[in-house]
């Protein structure tokens, strides 16, 4: 520690954590089964129907749709493949460019390389912690020109074919400023709502207010099918497009193996499908739970000087999935004492992603000045989360 | 039906069904669950540990490696997952020609196509189901030409990067024979071993005798993990290069999100591989119950004339995961007989796969003289294969 401010400020966070969450070792996000968990899975294996036949997987779908409002949902292996998908459908083509915040997980980027298409990155809002219309809009208006409706980067020649919209940590992005940029460059917009599963923006639940979205059930996120995701859709020709897609491309009949597409083996398991069911059930409580947490957090964290902690945007419902605490100041030390300190204490913390336009496969993509992206990666903490703390 | 003699096929074969397999309905292919299925599932869901992290993952990939004799196992999502990477890391690159069966399962094709190469469709021999290790060497030396130790086609002027050796319904291909052409080429060799699990060629287990395998273990497989597959090698530095790619090549750091390549989300959530567990404890007993209703199908078929099962190769032990009847003669119109009868009378059967080469996302590959492929295409029929029969 170099210095008795920071000392301070490391120990203070400690003992919050020591109030809040008791005795370590405390993780980051663990999932819970207090449900229907177990009954659904023997239902499965009882059934014999574990695998890409069975009745979870219709009902998933369907309970996915009603929750989220979405006309449509498809379920997915993972949350990568539900992005894939989702920016092929969204008529992402090889050589072109998708525009996507610096600031989020290697999938986001690696979904766009998958389409044989050029990550360019942008730069992030703080208060959103997502990708900013404003700063996007005077980029792109330096950056592009419109040919025959379509928006082209100057620079490289590149189509502009998609932009997509991370929530990040469950914090809805301004999807309304977002959707606004799209159509005045006629750029389709994507969710990446991996995170986001029972997060609203002005009243709506996010993944589904631009073409289509992406959801994710990997252990780690809010709910868990294991491994599993789901594209949301309100459009009724991608969404049966997306089902045609992740399932080989077959076409109907009692017993030809035709396929009529390159297609892709990207159907969730029926007995991830009665996991994700059984979790569903149980959302409202760990949506509950989860802003019970920040509460506790928000009060011990308002009597520690030099951070804050992260609260859901305005006009906004987070489904505050990881938290996170934010230093004042751009100190990439001090941030790294606090990870170091609270890992060794048993309290599991973790920083944001490294910026994706720093990583060995993506330094040499078109990117803006990345300004926010930077000072908030130097700066975020996420702190333990899971819905039963 | 157009003759006495179809009529007669056709019921003969029925009455084959109804004598060996019981009242219908009776399905091509269903799983068991009859071991410590529900016991290590309850345990995953106990310790929460259902996805990425957890010890049936481990545990699987080691038990798979020690079943097959291969050095290394690397568990992953799908067998269409574990072939693309495979192919990946034997040096498929974009824009070259991969060789593969026209008769096989899609997925072979779209994994070529995954890695930005293009399928080159060769033929079958009749006694292996897979391809034929002397009409490609006389095809290679007509096609081909070597440049730098490596193998060009003439026509194309690509780049030959890999041969795929399909192990079709379980019966082992001449692997022996395909390795000879793969040193007289130098073409790697990656073993498409998907339905192959628990057969063997010479003594040894199919999947790694040539640079790297894919394992499935999808709901019609021989055992099953609800959705999974496996990448087997005897390769150190290939299974450590497949571990880092199927878990998105995130680098080794307490906690920093660093990724030095463009990785996949490919890793087989914890859950499933406990399922794989307990069902590899049953394979042996499957195996066996699996023979034994060849050797009955066999008695029984061998006094219908007009027809024969297909029996494994020589010097080869199958696991026999699809039972196939061939018509002695090329004809479509007997064959579709039997497929409608047998289906609207309850039991399951299914014809082979269309020629890949003739599907509208493959129809423009490079292809030989497919005249095998094509005969056995019009000729076989999958019966009710479960082991449980």
């Amino acid at each position: 520690m170099n210095s008795v401010s920071s000392d301070s400020i490391v120990d203070n966070i400690l003992q919050v954590f020591k109030n809040i969450l008791g005795e370590p070792p405390i993780g980051l996000h663990e999932p819970t089964f207090e449900g229907n968990e177990w009954k659904y899975l023997k239902e499965c294996l009882d059934s014999t129907f574990v695998s890409s036949v069975g009745k979870y997987v219709d009902l998933f779908e369907a309970q996915l749709a009603e929750f989220t409002g979405a006309k449509h949902a498809v379920a997915v292996v993972n949350g990568t493949a539900a992005l894939h998908i989702a920016l092929k459908l969204s008529g992402v083509s090889p050589g072109s460019e998708v525009l996507l915040p610096a600031f989020t997980f290697v999938a986001t980027a690696n979904a766009v390389t998958y389409c044989q298409a050029k990550p360019h990155f942008i730069d992030i809002e703080e208060k959103t912690l997502g990708i900013c219309p404003a700063s996007v809009y005077e980029y792109l208006k330096s950056i592009s020109e419109m040919r025959g409706g379509k928006c082209f980067n100057r620079q490289t020649g590149c189509e502009i074919t998609a932009m997509i919209a991370m929530h990040s940590f469950g914090h809805p992005v301004d999807i309304e400023g977002i959707l606004k940029v799209s159509r005045d460059f006629n750029i389709p917009v994507v969710e990446d709502a991996a995170e986001a599963l029972g997060s609203y923006s002005h009243g709506e639940h996010v993944g589904h207010s631009g073409l289509i979205g992406a959801l994710s059930f990997n252990g780690n996120k809010i709910i868990t099918t294991g491994g599993g995701g789901a594209i949301l859709t309100d459009n009724q020709d991608l969404a049966a497009r997306a089902k045609h897609l992740t399932t080989t491309a077959k076409t109907a009949h009692p017993w030809e193996y035709r396929h009529d597409a390159i297609g892709f083996n990207y159907r969730l398991p029926n007995i991830n499908a009665a996991l994700g069911c059984a979790q569903l059930e149980s959302l409202p409580q760990k949506l509950q739970n989860k802003r019970k947490l920040f509460n506790r957090y928000k009060n011990a964290f308002e009597k520690v000087s030099g951070i804050f902690i992260f609260e859901e945007p305005e006009n906004c419902k987070s489904n505050y999935w990881l938290q996170a605490i934010l230093l004042n100041e751009d100190d990439i030390v001090l941030r790294n004492e606090i990870l170091d300190y609270s890992n060794k204490n048993g309290y599991c913390t973790r920083p944001a992603w490294e910026l994706l336009s720093t990583l060995d496969p993506y330094i040499n993509c078109q990117k803006m000045d990345l300004i926010n992206s930077k000072s908030v990666q130097n700066r975020l903490i996420n702190i333990p989360s899971s819905a039963h703390l």
